[in-house]
Order: C-alpha cells, then sequence, then structure tokens
C-alpha cells in the first residue's frame, strides 16, 4: 500500500466531509488527498508542482513528497514518466515543499473547512470553472468552495473589479453595471474587497442574482473583516472560493494570484474604477495575457480614481465599456434566455451623415416658410435640377421636405 | 488672348489686394483668377471639379466654364488632357457650376476680402497647409485667410474639437489641454464654434499661442456671431480660415467639409468632450479616414456629453487622451526646442508588479517588528533558503529589506 493511500484512508472521515458528494473509490480518496495535501504545502501558480503534476499525477507528486524522498527519486519517477524536471529543479522544489509538510497542520485544516462547511472542487468535477485550466502549469490544484459549488461551473460569468478607495461615481457605475448584468443571466464574479468589488457583490445580490467571491486567503476566514456580512451572505445564494487551505492568511502573493483566478474562472474582466497603480490592473494583466475580453470604464480625466481604467485603454487594448450592455457585448451578448442580447441594428450610428450627402445640400438649400422653385434650389445647392428632383423625391418620402403651389419647402423638425 | 486671361487682368487690382505677395506673372494671375472663380461656383469637396483640374487644371476648367462651352468641349479638353470625365458627368457638371457663373457677385466678393483684409492661399504657396493635399480630388481650390497666413502652414498642428454643449468638466479639460499643447509648441486647430471650440480657441491665445479657426462660411463674416470678439483675436496672432469665398453662407453641407478641413490641416485631432451624435464625430471620421491620429478624451459613463468620446475610444479604435502630454504623444511628441517630450522611462509602468514575484513573497514572509531567520522565512514564502538569500540581497540593497543579529527586518515604507 503506498504512503498516499495509507494517510489518505487515514484521513478518509475528514475528506468524506469536505466533499459535497460521496467519495467513489480509492483512486478518487487518493486524489482528492493528494491534491489537498500539495495545496497546503505549495504557494499558489506554483509552476514547478504544475509540471511535476503533469508528469507524475498529483497523487505520483504527493508520493515523492511523503516519502522524503531524495531529488534523485523525483528526477526518476519524472524522467520515466517523460516529464522534464531535472535534479537542480527537484532539488529547489522538495527544498520549499518539505519543510511545510505538517501532518497535524493539515488534519487541523481540514476539520476547520468541515467546520465552516467548505467543500474541495477537484479539476474533475462537474461544476469546475474550466476556464481556469487554461492557467497550464499554475492551475490551482484545487478550489475550495462556500455555498453553492454549481454557481462557479456557470458559462455566463462577468468578473467586476476595481479599486478599494473607490468615489461615488465608481461605486454607482458598478451598482448599474452589476444589476444590469445579473439581469442577462451572468454571474458577476469579484474579489469581495471594500470598494468596487464589494459593490458589485452588493448589487448583484439585491437583484438575486448569482455572484462569486475569490479570496486570497483560507474560505474559513473571510477577509475583509468588515465584509463579514456580506460574504455570508455571497455563501447563502452564490460561492466564496479559495484555493488556499483553510486557516491560510491572505498575503501579497496570494492577493496577485488569487486576481489571476478572478480573471481565468470568467469568460472577461471589466475594471469599473481604478487609480493608476490599483490591484486590480493586476487582474486586467491576466485577463489579457489569457487572451479574455477585457473592457474598462472611462471616467473624469480629472479623477486619480480613474487614471488605471484610462490606462488599460491606452496601454491594454481594452474596450471601453460604458454600461451593462457594452459589458454583455464584450464577452458574447446576454445569456438569459429571454435576456436582451445587443441588437446591431438599434443603433443608426448617425453622426449627422445618416442622410446622404446630397440631402444635406438640398435641405440646406430650402427654407420651412418661403417655398423655392426647382431651379432655384438646384442653384443654391449647386446641383443640377433633375438631382436636386431625385432628392427632392426621397425627402418627401420621409417627410423632410414637401410640395407647396409655388415651389418646395422643408418640414419643420419635432 | 483666353477669356480667362481677359477677365483675370479686368480684375489684376482686385486680385492684387487679396494676395499677400506681389503677382509675379500672367499665369501666375490667370491661377489665382481661376482658383477663385471655380470656388465661387462650386461647393466644398466637388470631386468632379477636382478631377477637372486633375486633367486640365484650374485655368482650363475656368476656362471651359467661362466659354459657356458645351459638355462636348470640356470632354474633348479632358480627353486631350487624358481625363477620364464623360459626356454625362461633363454635363451634370455644367449643368451645376453654369448657373451659378455671376461676374458682379464675383467681383463685389473679391471687394469684401479686401475690405476685410482676407488673402487667397493657393496650393504653391509656402504657407499651405500640405496636408489637405491628401484630400485629393476633394481638397480645398484655395484657402482665404485673415490673419497671419504662416499660422496655417506650421507642421506642428493639433485639431481640438468637441461639443457646442460643452460642460463645465469638458471646458475645463480642453483649457487645460490647450494651453499645454501649445506650451510644448503645437498650434491648436479648431471650428471657432461655441463650447469646447471656443474653449480651445481662448486657452491658446491665453497662453500666446498660435490657433487656427476653420469657418464654414465666408471668412468676412465671424459665425457664430457671439465669438466676433474672440475670432477677431485670433485674427491678430493666427488665422481664421475658410475656403469659401467671402459673402458665402454657412450650410449644413459646408460644416460637413469645414470639419474634413480641420482633420486634414492637422497631424491629428482630438475630440475632448462630444454627444452622440456631435458633429464633432465628423471630424473625427475624417481624421480616422485620412489616417491621421485620433484622440478622445473620456469623461464620466453618466454624462451624455461624453457619449461621443467614448464611442470613438470603441467604435472608431481611438486612442484614450487624458491630458497635453498624452496628445503631444499621439502626434509624436513636443516640437518646440526645450519643449518637454514624452519620456517613455519616467513611468515606471508599475502595477505593483514593479518588484519581481519572488520580492512580493519574501517580502510577504518578513516583519516589520520580527526579525526573522532565513530558515523561517524561506518556509513562510515557500521558496528555498538559498533563492531567499539572492532576494533579501536584492531588497537590502533597495533598501526595503535589513539585516538585523536575529535574523532579517522589512523596511517600513514611507
Amino acid at each position: 500500500m503506498s504512503t498516499v493511500h495509507r494517510e489518505a484512508n487515514g484521513l478518509r472521515a475528514a475528506l468524506s466531509t469536505v466533499r459535497s458528494t460521496p467519495i467513489a473509490d480509492g483512486s478518487t480518496l487518493d486524489e482528492i488527498f493528494a491534491r489537498a495535501l500539495l495545496g497546503s504545502v505549495a504557494e499558489p501558480g506554483d509552476g514547478l508542482l504544475g509540471r511535476a503534476i503533469d508528469a507524475i499525477g498529483a497523487i505520483g507528486a504527493a508520493e515523492v513528497l511523503l516519502d522524503s524522498a531524495s531529488p534523485a527519486v523525483l528526477v526518476d519517477a519524472l524522467t520515466r514518466a517523460g516529464g522534464s524536471i531535472d535534479a537542480r529543479e527537484a532539488e529547489t522544489g522538495l527544498a520549499r515543499w518539505s519543510p511545510r509538510l505538517d501532518h497535524g497542520a493539515f488534519a487541523r485544516s481540514l476539520e476547520q473547512a468541515a467546520r465552516v462547511g467548505a467543500h474541495l472542487l477537484l479539476p474533475s468535477d462537474a461544476a469546475w470553472p474550466v476556464g481556469v485550466d487554461e492557467l497550464g502549469i499554475h492551475a490551482p490544484l484545487g478550489l475550495w468552495v462556500r455555498g453553492r459549488e454549481h454557481a462557479l461551473g456557470s458559462s455566463a460569468s462577468i468578473s467586476l473589479v476595481g479599486a478599494r478607495a473607490a468615489t461615488g461615481y465608481g461605486e454607482h457605475v458598478t451598482m448599474e453595471a452589476s444589476a444590469g448584468l445579473v439581469d442577462r443571466g451572468f454571474t458577476v464574479v469579484s474579489g469581495g474587497a471594500y470598494g468596487i468589488d464589494g459593490m458589485a457583490h452588493r448589487s448583484a445580490l439585491a437583484s438575486d442574482g448569482t455572484t462569486v467571491a475569490f479570496l486570497a486567503g483560507g474560505v474559513d476566514r473571510f477577509y475583509p473583516m468588515g465584509h463579514e456580512t456580506l460574504l455570508a451572505r455571497i455563501v447563502a445564494t452564490g460561492a466564496v472560493v479559495s484555493e488556499l487551505p483553510c486557516g491560510a492568511a491572505p498575503t501579497k502573493w496570494r492577493f496577485l494570484q488569487r486576481n489571476r483566478l478572478i480573471a481565468a474562472a470568467s469568460e472577461g474582466t471589466v475594471v469599473l474604477e481604478a487609480g493608476f497603480r490599483s490591484g486590480s490592473l493586476n487582474t486586467a494583466g491576466h485577463a489579457a495575457a489569457l487572451g479574455r475580453p477585457l473592457g474598462a470604464v472611462p471616467g473624469p480625466v480629472t479623477s486619480p480614481a480613474s487614471a488605471g481604467c484610462h490606462r488599460l485603454l491606452r496601454e491594454y487594448d481594452a474596450v471601453c465599456v460604458t454600461d451593462a450592455e457594452q459589458m454583455a457585448e464584450l464577452v458574447g451578448g446576454a445569456r438569459r434566455p429571454g435576456g436582451r442580447a445587443a441588437d446591431p441594428t438599434s443603433d443608426d450610428r448617425g453622426t449627422g451623415m445618416a442622410t446622404s450627402h446630397d440631402a444635406v445640400r438640398v435641405l440646406d438649400a430650402l427654407s420651412t416658410r418661403s417655398p423655392r422653385e426647382l431651379a432655384d434650389v438646384a442653384r443654391r445647392c449647386g446641383m443640377t435640377p433633375s438631382s436636386v428632383m431625385g432628392v427632392l423625391g426621397g425627402l418627401e418620402a420621409i417627410a423632410q421636405a414637401k410640395r407647396h403651389p409655388l415651389g418646395w419647402l422643408r418640414v419643420r423638425r419635432g
């Protein structure tokens, strides 16, 4: 019996309580254990671990770690599996993972998860947000979820993010955007922070929509503390999610890595208000790097709180979005049957050029009060009488010009 | 002696007064006369006339018009010159130009130009804004200028345009932008209208800069009337310009054609504030069609007065510009020696990602108060001690971490 299987069996009860479905068999149990364990020793986005898992699987990687194997064993296992990790890299990896191996802490973390009702979602689960797999070797090993797992797997999701230091303007725009997106059938994804994130969640909840918050620490302790009630409300109808185990504290690195999940778990990201150095630009950068649609809401150029959004428009080729309709369009239109999809024909794109050039010239030459004869109109607009006659016929048809016993009149508007 | 030369000679005195330099010879006299005359019978941007001039010259085209020649004569002349206008087109052209031929009105128009001190600038003149030649067969035949002709020929020019219905926000941004561009050596081009245009001109004047206003009617009558004083001030140090002869009234068609000149006569166009259907979007469209840099200043998405700018960012691929620096950059940087050029290195583009990923993780693992040993730091950040040591050395060098007898400390900021 392998070390992984033996330890997994020892934790079977705890592992069962952190799964939403019964554990089917021994290999599933091992996989759950291995991913939870590896997630407790590696920092989010550890590419070396991602490569090891790609080569020998999570169970294989956990096995090497548990056996306190020499790097040579890992290199050997990877080489046999066709991996490309050399001795030096293997040594580096084990040197940073091994010191964090703590069986007691790991067991307590599982107990804490069970206590708060957090479930561990795995890549093989139906509710797994497939978008995060595009992170490749930087994809999360698993996701700890409080709330409804299926809120995560929604295909129609959009991230609304922004600065903590939001203005009334930013909050207003976010409120309208989130409510409008919920109305169109979207799940609103954000980071649970103060400011824009919080407003995005609140407005979605107020519209009876589904919203998902990704945290930078364990889901057992809501951060920020001032959002404890908000996050609890999100748990009730949506989901609060983290790739970090219960007990893990949020750190700057983990915030940056959490941002990559927000970008990867949604179809597109919109930054609603952000200063020049706002952390939400990092989320935007991840969205852009993943080739996901990226939108930015402009604001007054006199407001430093919008400088980051303007920067995204200038430097990141973000799309300028001004309302929920345009945000929905950014990721491909409304998703709820019956939701209003963008109708390209509803905008006549008129810029005063809607009428033809000739029509403009003929209208210029007409008066609303003094009827003018055809030749007079032709001379005034510098066109031939026959051309003018053709245009007048068209203008008459759309009620912009009318005949009079003494010639032609322009129809007054409004 | 040709009809053109005979009539030009008859108007020699009047034509001399509308030129800023002495008329060199008979053929120059004929060219001045021909272009002024054709400009009095054709509407701006008449492509058929442009093609005729390309084929047989302005003098040739005026000759055909004056001789009241049958279309066959025009077709014959064009065919001999290798042109491609057929009989039907020639008929159409003469049918719209001939009825406007009015020798008395033409002479009065020249007298009026002389009275207000307007000069006729020709494509062969040094001060001719070469950019307008890119309009091809739609290029102006000549430009009537009041003020300093050379203000027009400046190579460093930028158009600042926008809606008449400007808000305090739009006016404020325009004021700052125009002053900043003048400081960088740019000539500010606009349309003399109320709102954004007026503010662009005023601010340029207030900064002792050069500004040029293009009008949609003759330069003898300032439009709008409420800007009579402003336009007179522009004449004193810059230029008020129109392709229409004195006495010509502004019409909607002429406003649209005037917009093409604003776009063509400047290196780039910036729309500072514009509603969804503002006429300034037409100027922007011309700039885009000419391949000139196009910028748009964003505003609150809650302000309908900025909806046109956001539309340009979304639909016309306009560049988001928020200040004079970025506008100057749009057209290639500052132009006055000593003017501040855009310095790409002055922006470190930091989004919280300025420090490396590893540095962020090591800083996360340090405390500002409790010194931590290397192994402890390594375990906390999940990196190997040797990697941490390398990063700590770097952080020490930039004073973000420091050594302590008991380990390492993070340096408090600020």
